[in-house]
């Protein structure tokens, strides 16, 4: 019998149901403070309403942060209450370097929609972006917890590593010698270090020992590299219609993603005619036979089965940290069920 | 005598200087926790390298911001000392919104130098101006104030008062019909709210009560639009050798500043010449001539006055707020001298 059997199937959507059910009406308050016109394009963003501002429902995202952040208050043994400004702060900043990031791209669709960008224009994004970044740290501020101000220090240095982690990957993008290494290095910060705040922010708010948080932000950053591996791996292999992104996209845009990081610097043959088709191929043609033959060449040269099983080593040393403190065991088993959720999902 | 006589010429820029003296070392201290990328890119951006590294000797700005807020503790009866992380981080978010005004405004030089996307692109822009927003938080959040959370709070707040006029900004440009009282509203959150905030923030550093707070957030607040609407008369009739932007630069990008915007809705005949000049011209083209008229027209239909007045009118208004409150009378001084030098600048 592995770990995962003992966790009932349905622990990990539900407990992020519960936290976005928890967090929308929270988060969806503090947007009210910002100018109208950031409001609406962040509730668009959010996946809230559509572009004319109509309310969809059933919308947004996964709400993993939201539920990490929840989660963390409850395992140090406060109400999931105390976590919400950590969870509503968390997925602000999450969003804010989206909307960045799909200005930084160019990236025209989003979840099966359209960017912000794309339908307001690269200023507004920008604005947009700049005016979640600055509410998240007022959510945490406004908290009544006597922690606030070590919450939203946390997350101020959060946000300084994933725009770290965001500024070598864009530097990544020019260079031909990237290593495994460093790659993983970058992932720690552009993924990593928003998950490793949000599984921490609650125990912090809840005023838990030094050591209790030190565990959850392994735990977080942990499960953070496990999720980029995940993407990565979804952003080759994933089916179109669940991802909502083009077949083999991340391959299209060349993309130096952790599994073809690794084929290239591992791979032998397959890696070398891999690094030819990345040089030569235009990134911006659609060339279906050079991307199907690009994701072959991956898979040969042992990216695929690398980044799998790198990711399951990922989620053990996550669930490896929560196992040295003492949590309340219920929220820790949920931890533990959306780590292997992640691992698990298939967009 | 006018109340301008009472202070002796030298004591603002003294002032200022002595605020960048102690601000540049703590924030070059600070800037040293960003990746090496945006960390170079901030240094040029605050005048301190050019664009290959290199230091320039008296670099930098005019430190107005930092002045405010060491002035600000002071006046509260704190040491200088107390208000630097709030120095610190008011300019750091000073140079976030210049940063991110130069990519949305498309805009190629700042003082006398290429702008940050000119040089990088605008991806290592927006990141950069991204990691100098989240550090300003870091910055406060590591002072060793007890009242270091309410301080964080302010300047959160004050970033999002900053973007909402940013964003009427943009939303005006599109509009024809915009009145002063709205163009001022606009001013009030794009310089007013950050010029109050830094007035304020040391004094909440150095634990001031209400009262205090208050009345040095309205002095910062008068001060802005003042700022402002000299920004604007400097945007038409500055000198070009002095202020580093081309002649009537406001005009040829068809900019609808207070005194364009008071021209265009009091000023009769004048008035309607200019809107329909603003109509017909086009704002990329040369046309030295058309400039010129358009300037002709804005004096005559009583802008370059009116925001000439109006600038002493909140300067006025600006002391006045200081003399209701208990406040060291050196550091009451200098702030007024602050006052009057701002009003009085040619750049």
């Amino acid at each position: 019998m592995t770990a995962d059997a003992l966790l009932p199937a349905e622990a990990a959507p539900r407990a992020l149901r519960r936290a976005r059910d928890a967090v929308v009406p929270a988060t969806r308050a503090f947007l009210a403070r910002l100018d109208d016109t950031s409001a609406a394009i962040a509730a668009y963003h959010l996946g809230w309403t559509d572009a004319a501002g109509a309310p969809i429902r059933n919308g947004g995202g996964k709400a993993v942060r939201p539920a990490l952040a929840t989660l963390s208050a409850q395992a140090a043994g406060a109400p999931a209450q105390v976590g919400i400004p950590g969870a509503v702060a968390v997925e602000l900043v999450h969003n804010f370097s989206l909307v960045h990031d799909d200005v930084m791209d160019g990236d025209t669709e989003r979840r099966h929609r359209p960017t912000v960008w794309a339908v307001w224009g690269s200023t507004s994004a920008i604005l947009t972006g700049d005016a979640l970044l600055a509410l998240a740290q007022e959510v945490l501020l406004d908290s009544t917890s006597p922690h606030r101000a070590a919450a939203a220090r946390l997350l101020a240095e959060a946000t300084r590593h994933l725009i770290r982690g965001q500024v070598q990957d864009v530097a990544f993008e020019r260079r031909e010698d990237v290593t495994v290494a460093e790659c993983l290095e970058m992932v720690s910060g552009k993924t990593g270090a928003l998950l490793s705040a949000s599984a921490a922010i609650g125990a912090v708010l809840a005023g838990a020992t030094p050591e209790v948080v030190d565990a959850l932000s392994t735990f977080g950053a942990q499960l953070g590299i496990a999720f980029q591996l995940v993407d990565d791996l979804l952003g080759i292999w994933g089916d179109p219609e669940v991802t909502g992104k083009p077949v083999f996209s991340d391959l299209r845009s060349h993309k130096k993603s952790l599994p073809v990081t690794y084929a290239l610097t591992h791979g032998g043959r397959p890696g070398r005619e891999l690094a030819a088709w990345l040089a030569s191929a235009d990134p911006t043609g659609p060339d279906p036979t050079g991307v199907a033959r690009a994701a072959e060449l991956i898979d040969a040269a042992g990216g695929r089965d690398w980044a799998a099983a790198e990711a399951h080593r990922r989620i053990s040393a996550a669930t490896h940290a929560l196992a040295s403190v003492p949590l309340l065991s219920g929220p820790r088993e949920e931890l533990i069920a959306i780590a292997h959720f992640i691992v698990a999902r298939e967009a």
